[in-house]
């Protein structure tokens, strides 16, 4: 069975995991440790625990438990003290505190919601996303980053603070993985914060997997302003210290007018400059059920189908 | 296989859980809806949630998961705004939410936690226990009535508000029962609650089961000053209708002078004024592993041993 690794956090990750966990493929998810905004960011104030928000989405993403545990893990809390607290990450903090152990917490979880595959943080360490400004702000936290809208004028440094060791075990499947699969995801809020920690670069430059890097379909407005395909890889190169990628997969299908104009305030499509045989072109859009609402959060509305994205990486994984 | 109901809420039913567990035994735990204090008071004030507390208890104690997973169940958070929350109740309260019944929750749970019988509140209405003492003092809600160290003067009424009508399971398991159990448990804040929920009393009435309550070990000052086994007896038959119990387990073993000196001010022992035939005395003391802490909640040291009380029960039936 072929080993796939796939590093991220976040909405991205959950797409890819979502789609690859219907084939026959040894599937591990190395999750970014640096979130810290919302039920998250109160969890790791108030207890001290490690973030378990991207945790839990690569959880929810590889289980074969019931709809009903999957909607249970992702329930939000509607008032009082509670509000906005994501029942999942209660369990992965309750589990965390209970059993001493994030590794150990995140383990049971999985063994709860009878996941396919494993879900490895990237570090066990306690970190803080950090980013100087080129106007010498300092952006302290992965929300701050999130949030910014100035990042597209340039930055001195991004960094984790303290310096994290990467989590053995993520080296490790790193090292042993045929395929490792790099986004979507948010640029310096999911795919960079991993690359930041101690030894993930390196480990990748050393594994003899192939690495795939699936393009973002749209640009963050102030953050990654007008980029390009290439442009997300040398910045991600920036990181790993070598341009990696043996394969570019590049949506090519042409969201409706509408929805583009809807998203228009948020970003813009992100295009294509790369014409190299590394990159594979494909249709790869989700289809939208309903008409969109305003209430919809606009970033949502155009976006990966899991199946369709799954079906070029298998591709892939059956010419290793 | 003997139909078993325990009717209850708190600590007294999980021993009599804990207990009759390891038997062979159709096990049911019918349990109050009154809680309104400490955590599960702030989830039904908070989200509108049915009392989670004491049916979380119940799951546990009839649990045959890993001693992790109870752990978790029973797990409080230390810090912030979840301070004091069990985990446990936040799982009851979510799933009470997703799946829109608290009923289908706490089914839900136990087959998360692989319970042996099954766990049935005595009713799935909103309901609050009301007293008024005869200095025509109202106490509002199971917590004020806990507190309260005016209620051996004597009160007027207690009732629940608004009147609930009973579960309809609940009337269902105590019809079809071999044995009901009554007791231990504060007969105000876990026993009588259950007996003002409208049909409870008439099921007990005119079910075909044998009947057994178990003593309380201690009175509690204030409440129950005083009370001897009759005491208990006769206040219970006030709310059934007529004095149903086929048999009254009291406990004969002596607790040692130390753990009574430590608990005078909580209360005394419960002494037995009855000579009757039904009365069934044998030595039921859990034995103190440890010297006795100034931190142990006082009641808690003098209290029954699950398996000492559970071979009594199953003699019981055994006989039938």
């Amino acid at each position: 069975m072929k080993k796939v690794v796939i590093i991220g956090g976040g909405t991205g990750n959950f797409t890819v995991l979502k789609g690859l966990k219907n084939f026959d493929l040894d599937l591990s998810a190395i999750v970014s440790m640096a979130d810290d905004g919302g039920s998250t960011g109160i969890l790791r104030d108030e207890l001290g625990v490690l973030p378990p928000g991207d945790v839990r989405q690569c959880l929810v993403a590889l289980s074969n438990s019931s709809r009903l545990m999957r909607s249970l893990m992702n329930y939000r809390f509607e008032n009082g003290n509670l509000g906005g607290h994501s029942f999942g990450n209660l369990l992965l903090s309750a589990l965390e505190k209970v059993t001493g152990s994030f590794e150990t917490a995140v383990e049971e979880m999985g063994k709860i919601m009878y996941i396919k595959g494993k879900v490895i943080p990237v570090t066990t360490n306690q970190t803080r996303l950090k980013m100087v400004l080129r106007n010498r702000k300092l952006l302290e936290g992965e929300k701050e980053v999130y949030l910014s809208k100035e990042i597209d004028k340039g930055y001195h440094s991004i960094y984790l603070e303290p310096y994290p060791k990467a989590n053995q075990q993520a080296l490790y499947e790193i090292k042993h993985a045929d395929l490792v699969i790099l986004g979507p995801g948010g640029l310096h809020t999911s795919l960079i914060p991993n690359l930041l920690v101690d030894g993930i670069a390196t480990a990748l430059l050393n594994s003899q997997a192939k690495k795939v890097f699936i393009a973002n379909l749209m640009n963050r407005k102030g953050q990654t302003t007008e980029f390009s395909v290439s442009s997300y890889v040398s910045e991600l190169t920036r990181f790993i210290g070598k341009d990696v990628f043996d394969y570019i997969i590049v949506n090519k299908q042409h969201p409706p007018k509408e929805l583009i104009d809807i998203y228009s305030e948020e970003g813009t499509l992100v295009r294509n400059d790369l014409k190299e045989s590394r990159v594979i072109e494909a249709n790869l859009l989700g289809e939208l059920k309903e008409q969109p609402k305003a209430d919809l959060i606009k970033r949502n509305l155009i976006r990966h189908d899991p199946d369709k994205l799954a079906q070029e990486l298998v591709k892939i994984v059956n010419h290793l």
